[in-house]
């Protein structure tokens, strides 16, 4: 009996050992977040099916993250899946719905980074690829680089067993037309004899960001790209982001998403993060990158560090757009200076948070 | 004669004020910081002409620049100047003489930064410009990109009216051997049966670094790179870098010397910065950028911020290489950590310091 009851009382000191051990493992706090592109978002030309879409688009991706991330999933696991429903969804510029190069294909970047070991991955101009993000991914995992290009991107692609398709697969009708109008509006304003060879390159430059509205008429500004930070119970961050580029680019033009440190960046010590906007003035800042070693060296708090960078400096030197950001204590950021910006967020409550318009 | 006193004495004042301008805009200080590569230098592997001649390219480079910068000329024009002797001399990879693919080709990328505006341009992976580094200056002041890439990169430069030259103007029989060399010792490791699959891609990665010695052996680990940093008498710093890359590399890798940040920086309130080492580890550190931000929001003096990041940081996530750097009041920093780095500067007084070895 005596040795029944010190077995007991064995069993019971262990089991509230691994419980301990469990507890400190698995943290209560996670964090998720994901953007679908900033831009001119603006209420006024929006219809509430389009809103529907775009917010049930960005609740699926939340959705399955989540998922993850509660079931004490990692980061990176969760940052991939969410960017890969964002990039099945034609509506956002990522995988299946990205917008047309000057030529007339789609051509996609796409990065992804895990906070705790500074490992990272992307991959620029694939056209083949279904998810740019495995793509990131397995370029990060199964080779000894960082950033895959062009055809060779796709060979590797293709040697890890991840899904090919047709270039036609990334086609939808509304982003064709985009093109359509967005050479038609650069012609016109090439033809005008009024404007310096400098003003026309400005305006061929501004129109690449144009795309259609329901109405078939150009709206301007929206910067589609895709992405995902998060902070796992393990106490882990990780970032990824997506993006088709600009309509009507050229010259093999990269922006900043595929960028380590410009438009995507996660360091376990700092912050993880996402941007979307215009591209080169996301490059020249090292965005992602500033933030960090603003929290790291400057002492700053993120949302001073991100407020700072996307509100002040950013349109200091002529460009816009924003960011989504989750700091190692699971403190978030998404700042833009945009018209809006397609956010959403998820924490441990489980209470889902989503926007699209300035508040 | 009263009016002539008063002209006279006018004249006298203009004078003395364009004078005082003059002094204002021209400062007396200026730095010009030129490397072609850092790696497994050793003496006990290098014949005294082999020396000479890389002692000489690297003066041919001080050369050039200095002569922009004593005149007045801009730290970009400088950088750029003393890129195009180094691209031009067969012996540094990076323009005539760059390693080869594994395709056998020779994929060339540069970057430069313009301290004052913080305005960039980049080319990865191109083949028939004949010097890089002259293609990523037109994408920076003729484009409204920072980057681009393969084909739609060559076409720019083409259109911008840089000298094409045929892919086969970039092949040396050295480099064409090391390439060889590389493949062979790639097989042979590959067909030892006692190593697993994760093994066998670290080996192959090794090899990558590998190229010829003089009497036909491979020698292991020199990280082709060149480039140059300058502060010129303006007070503008500027930086470029231009390489081939990796001997044998696959899959349209991309390494730290085109991406801003990474292996190249420049902004005139901290530091301009070219790298050259292992361009994974570089990468995912955002050398350059880290430094430049140490110096901003850390408060650290150059010297200590180069030495941390190069030293310490690069190391401890397993990567090597090195960095030349001056930052805004003149200060140089060369920190690497491999045996050897080929490296020279010129100050205002004239002196040309050149090394290649530790001290």
């Amino acid at each position: 009996m005596k040795r029944l009851t010190i077995l007991f009382l064995l069993v019971c000191i262990i089991n509230a050992t691994y419980a301990q051990v469990t507890k400190t493992k698995l943290k209560d706090k996670y964090v998720l977040v994901v953007h679908g592109g900033a831009g001119t978002i603006l209420k006024s030309q929006m219809t509430p099916e389009k809103e529907k879409a775009y917010i049930s688009g960005l609740e699926n991706a939340l959705q399955i993250g989540n998922e993850i991330l509660k079931n004490g999933g990692s980061a990176i696991d969760a940052v991939e899946a969410a960017v890969i429903v964002l990039e099945n969804d034609s509506l956002f510029n990522a995988g299946k719905g990205a917008v047309f190069t000057n030529e007339g294909k789609n051509e996609l970047d796409a990065a992804i980074m895990d906070g705790k070991t500074l490992s990272a991955g992307s991959v620029a101009g694939i056209t083949t690829v279904k998810n740019p993000i495995k793509a990131a991914r397995a370029v990060m995992e199964k080779s000894p680089h960082v950033m895959m290009t062009g055809l060779g991107a796709e060979q590797f692609a293709k040697q890890q067993g991840l899904e090919i398709v047709a270039p036609s697969y990334f086609f939808t009708e509304n982003r064709w037309q985009g093109l359509q109008k967005a050479k038609e509006n650069e012609k016109e304003k090439q033809e005008t004899d009024s404007v310096t060879q400098i003003k026309r390159r400005e305006i061929a430059f501004s129109e690449l960001f144009f795309s259609l509205s329901e109405n078939g008429k150009i709206v301007g500004g929206k910067y589609g790209t895709v992405g995902a930070v998060a902070l796992d119970r393990y106490g882990n961050l990780a970032a990824a982001t997506s993006t088709g580029g600009m309509t009507n680019k050229r010259y093999g033009r990269v922006g900043d998403a595929p960028l380590i440190g410009a438009g995507t960046y996660a360091n376990n010590s700092t912050v993880a993060i996402s941007c979307t906007g215009w591209g080169e003035y996301f490059i020249r800042l090292v965005m992602a990158k500033s933030i960090s070693d603003m929290i790291e060296f400057g002492k700053m708090k993120l949302e001073v560090a991100a407020t700072e960078m996307v509100m002040k400096r950013l349109p200091a030197i002529g460009g816009d757009g924003g960011l989504i950001a989750v700091d190692k204590l699971g403190n978030i950021s998404m700042p833009f200076c945009t018209p809006g910006m397609y956010r959403a967020y998820i924490k441990n409550d489980g209470i889902k948070v989503i926007k699209i318009y300035k508040e």
